[in-house]
């Protein structure tokens, strides 16, 4: 979280949320509260989870109002119980207001994000996998899911199609019809790719294992695959490439999955299909002044 | 959908989307698949749910390449079975590989909501009351989410802080730290709001309605009363001003909501704990050339 | 003027402003002013009238240099003699040279509205009707227009097509052509639009004042209407909606209007046809140094 | 109006004012409007005067709905009488609505300003003195502005800071802190600045104009003179330098301002307080269809 | 060049170059050519070269006036003789004139890197070593050279730092400073890097090959090593990774370095000291019409 | 450098540059150096020359991490010696990594631009003959380019098409084909120019420069004229206008070149063709931490 671009984005991501809300202005705010009334907002977690996003919160404090006193009373990747008090804010009543909504609206996607993640990663305890996210995010917030994902000790799969090969069904569907089996495939990705990056390939069967070895792949993923066939799959290979597994992926059986001895396991429900975490902001007014 | 700014805005989004998956480039396909290579695609639905989000997929595969075709076969707000195919794409493999992923990003997200507004729609059917959305949505899709809502039957409260006034919880105790009541509160915001715009407060409990309605106040919002309480709401309101119920309603209680009579139902979860709808787009080359 | 979004758009409006004047640079100063030397400006109105838009002239100093210190010696809604000075400004005298003409121009043109805002404030004094501003504004500038309007002591009508209802001759003779009357389009405006909001409609003649009040109206607009007739139209209402007169009123006659009865008196000139207000600045050099 | 820069700022000026009116939709069209109504209307304007502004009307149009056609009834430079219409537009009646206003705003101010304009053209008419304006400019609108005088048959004086040499009062008060007069300034000038630039330094008494002929002042500014002091200057000046006469100049007086023999004369009132010239849109519905 | 985030980009680096040179207008053109004026135009190389960048300069015609017909006679990649024709351009006089230069800066440069990048490729030929970019590029145009060493043979190295780990000089003495040898740090890299990368690392010595290849590096950059140390480190590392040469190589030496074996050869002039090729763009009118 | 667009160009240009390398973060130095360590770099120049572009540079680092201690060991204009320390950056060791290449990538090109002026300006001394750059700039830079040529003792010739007007051989050509010979075009430019501006216009024999001299021109250049031809235009000319030569020039003939009598000599090298000044960062860290 050190360098600027990431920063230039998170500021980006937050002056949109901002516009979407108040753009127009906060007629209501606007009509009753006057602009001299200070305040005290506390936001407090309604449920247990992992907080993420702090900071972000605090972003969206820092643009309505620079003014504002954000104090985090909590930090990411803390495990949180209900009721606690995750910060405090202070300053004019009127911007805790306008900002109240959107800080929270971030607060509770990532911390859901983190929340979920972390019972993955929980589930696997004590085997070698790591749980990995997918490219399978909420449109425009892929940077911040991702580090949710990572605040709950989940670790980050591609960010884009920039930056690692993965080659996928649909490029090996494409490449057969021009006569091109796995291990063709693999070998020129090889040639092509820059030479900076591994190669990974998804199979669906065991007969590929053994030809994406020999064609050179440095990573294999087992799509949607039996549990006794990942099981194969990890004897097959026997640390000559790493090993993901993905699809289909869920609490219910991610530690089986694990325990096949898979290095990754892929889900993309951390991003796609998340429950909010439960966040309120209570607003105490700490001085006299009324809107004429 | 048919004013520029909403469609200067589905654009920016997309574009955004992109950049984030593609400005770096793809380095799989690049390596693999020859810019000569056409193919065509089909995007199926994998579960039953309602389509939203169709011309966002098809403005996705037109800003990554201009020369795909992209045929729509099911549209907005249409009930989908498992397999059904909603779009058909053709053109470039390269290209249709590149837009993939973000396109089915936006369509498992919008059609989630659109599947879940439609099973609360269908829950109160045969009642007066409406389905409404709130403004706890995902950073930066609030435009989108809320369409996906209407798509599914739902009706849009604010889009923004700018739109209409609404006089919380938070507004109130701030108030009454100046010694003024709901009462002395809503006729404030009478007086000094635009005289274009109706005036809603939330309540907590019976006595506050008749102090609301007194002071003139147009809405009148429900904030997680007991079925009961809102009877009663109903009964002493008497159509002198509409009513919203909000605050932990769900699938299993809207429909006894909805028979207490009130007018409005408003549901958090309708954006911010969605679950993904599931889609996956099958590509076939259809001619040849190969990447040397 | 305290949340972002506000200041967000004043520091960008700013932005272009001075971009027209300074992209290319300032050849005149460059030429001739040394970067060391120091002076101090005073800003002076060379005319009767009110203030507006003094923060606005900040911006424009502190984006050209922060390192200049603009002193207020006036505040907007002000009522200021000619000769009065209304801000000092010190600090490097290339710096005061390039901001100025930006500066003024912003302040020329918000006073100018400011103090014809307030002619027919006090041109109604003693009646109950508000002035009001329309959309009828300089494209770019409505934002800080409807500022002035507001700092001269008028009320805002709506500030977008997006936060009101407002039924006008247009809109009325397209549903005609579909056999639709005035009263079943107020009806219809009133199923279809956010509960949030009211319905205004504009009337051209008494018959159908009635009829939009069946109908629900809450606000009634009498466009162009004789006085006689307004005063007609008052009687008719009773206080059932509230009333605004539109169209063809200037400082002659809107006392009259005004004494009708009506509650609100909309004028476009407020903003389409504004004359400046005429400031100057004066500059004096404080401390040695010459270019070479 | 043939190169891209041009093109790219009106089309970005349109879709700022497009923002202002349209960014959170239009509540009163999309409620009462079939997005299926076509319809026609007729853009007129209501007194004499120049036009000015016709394409960028016609862009807004285009912005809001590429699928509007319009036709073109006259052309910027045309003198209008009352009622002449001066384009038809026809498509989607929403879009036209949408529309309406942001059109007739540029129209409105844009001819406002070339009928001023005009009115100066021909009150000197038969001199050679040709009519300037100034930086006294709306903020935001300088490009369409200078524009509008053109079509109003007058010419420019400096765009921005950046492409002129113009020494005013301010730099030579600067300056003579430092112990130089006028004829040691336009030396420095000179010297310094681009050799593609001449050199103009304003004057403010007969004494001054020699001193700055002798140190080259290729254009000499008359500010706030007096008729015989003009008519003195010219006549010292004897064609060694272009004259050009400042301040206090209106439609009273600017015919024996360009009878002294001045080269220019130039006038902030052009641009800064115009009265709007009026245009109306009515609209007739071409075809059935009615929102549910 | 087939997705859009690319040209995107080329679109916005083109956009750019016009504003610098046409935001203010052509006042040249404008005073001088008629724009009804119609021309033809033949873009020609005066030295032998490599050609790159030919859909750039087509970009600039098309966002100056897609009006201009643009002909390309030669394409990326081709070997062009002096006096060779590679455009030909017809339409508005006005706009050719205006897309001149800035079309004749891209081709200049990026024709100007892929003629370096031919000469080097040319000189390794037969051997295996490949030529490789650097990060070295000027300011924002990044993209663009990476595309012209493309096109003269080369290939590019990491774009950024985002898509490939380097352990560099730098990384190594900060690490050092912590007691970690070049070792550990490659084993520190290997645990915490996405699993997607190759693991590169820059070794100045021998003893520092045989090190990094036992902690597992893919690929090892020989920095500034003399020919025979390269020449042993090829021999020591027999395969197990990749070697990249990198340092004071120049067309006079590269050839040498090519044959010690190494994998690839980086060099920073292709980008950052290039002399530019030269075209010239020849405008014939060719049809009547003059400016007023 | 003291106004706010010119800082507000540079802080775009640098954020550009930025984003090309650090958009997709750091991996190495993500996965090697902990947030915590700190650090200290001296950046050097390795061979002689002006310095040119340290507050960019500057500029670089503060974008990246606004808590890096940036101190100027050295100033723009200076004269280098190798191994000449110009700068020492402290703090987060990871910052100064991630700003380093673009830092040094702005110093290496805008030092080489600032030492090739030099040597071309001390070629030249003692003569009246002033050395200017072109419009061959690398596209996006020009801002930067022409400060730099300014920093190396050189003068700015336009900097765009809006700030001058220069008739060139393919305007005459586009007027020939009308009919009009070299004295009617500067003619009609002296008429319709802006009357702020010089008119310049390009000859390419001897016949052209008296023609254009009686016709009004104030500078003629001379284009690729040899050195008995140039001596002769500088005779015939006698102070009646300034002369300019351009095309062809190099180190070898500049200062013939300039004995000829000329004022400016133009030489498009100065930016389109430049050898980078060798520049290096050192980095030291200088306190514990390691990344887990």
């Amino acid at each position: 979280m050190n360098y600027s671009p990431w920063q230039r984005q998170i500021r980006l991501i937050v002056t949109q949320a901002l516009a979407e809300d108040l753009a127009a202005g906060d007629v209501t705010t606007t009509a009753l509260i006057s602009p001299e009334l200070e305040g005290q907002g506390i936001i407090t977690v309604e449920e247990e989870g992992i907080l993420a996003g702090i900071e972000v919160a605090e972003e969206v404090f820092r643009q309505v109002d620079p003014g504002i006193h954000f104090e985090k009373l909590a930090f990411d990747g803390e495990k949180l119980s209900p009721g606690k008090a995750v910060a405090q804010v202070s300053g004019k009543a009127a911007s805790i207001l306008q900002a109240e909504r959107t800080a929270l609206n971030f607060l509770q996607h990532l911390s859901g994000i983190a929340t979920e993640t972390r019972r993955y990663v929980e589930a696997v305890s004590g085997t070698k996998a790591k749980i990995l996210d997918t490219r399978k995010t909420v449109p425009g917030l892929r940077l911040l899911e991702k580090y949710a994902v990572r605040v709950g000790g989940g670790q980050n799969h591609r960010r884009s199609l920039g930056d690692g090969i993965l080659i996928k069904d649909n490029h090996l569907a494409a490449l057969r019809s021009q006569g091109l089996g796995i291990g063709e495939v693999v070998k020129i990705a090889r040639q092509n790719a820059p030479h900076t990056l591994r190669i990974e390939v998804e199979v669906e069967a065991l007969e590929q294992v053994e030809e994406a070895l020999r064609a050179g792949a440095d990573v294999i993923m087992l799509d949607n695959m039996p549990l006794d066939q990942m099981r194969q799959a990890v004897g097959l290979v026997q640390g000559r490439a790493l090993i993901e597994a993905s699809g289909g992926i869920n609490l219910g059986n991610v530690r089986q999955v694990a325990e096949t001895g898979v290095d990754f396991i892929s889900i993309g429900a951390l991003t796609h299909s998340i429950r909010a975490l439960s966040f309120s902001l209570s607003l105490q007014a700490s001085q006299p002044g009324i809107h004429i």
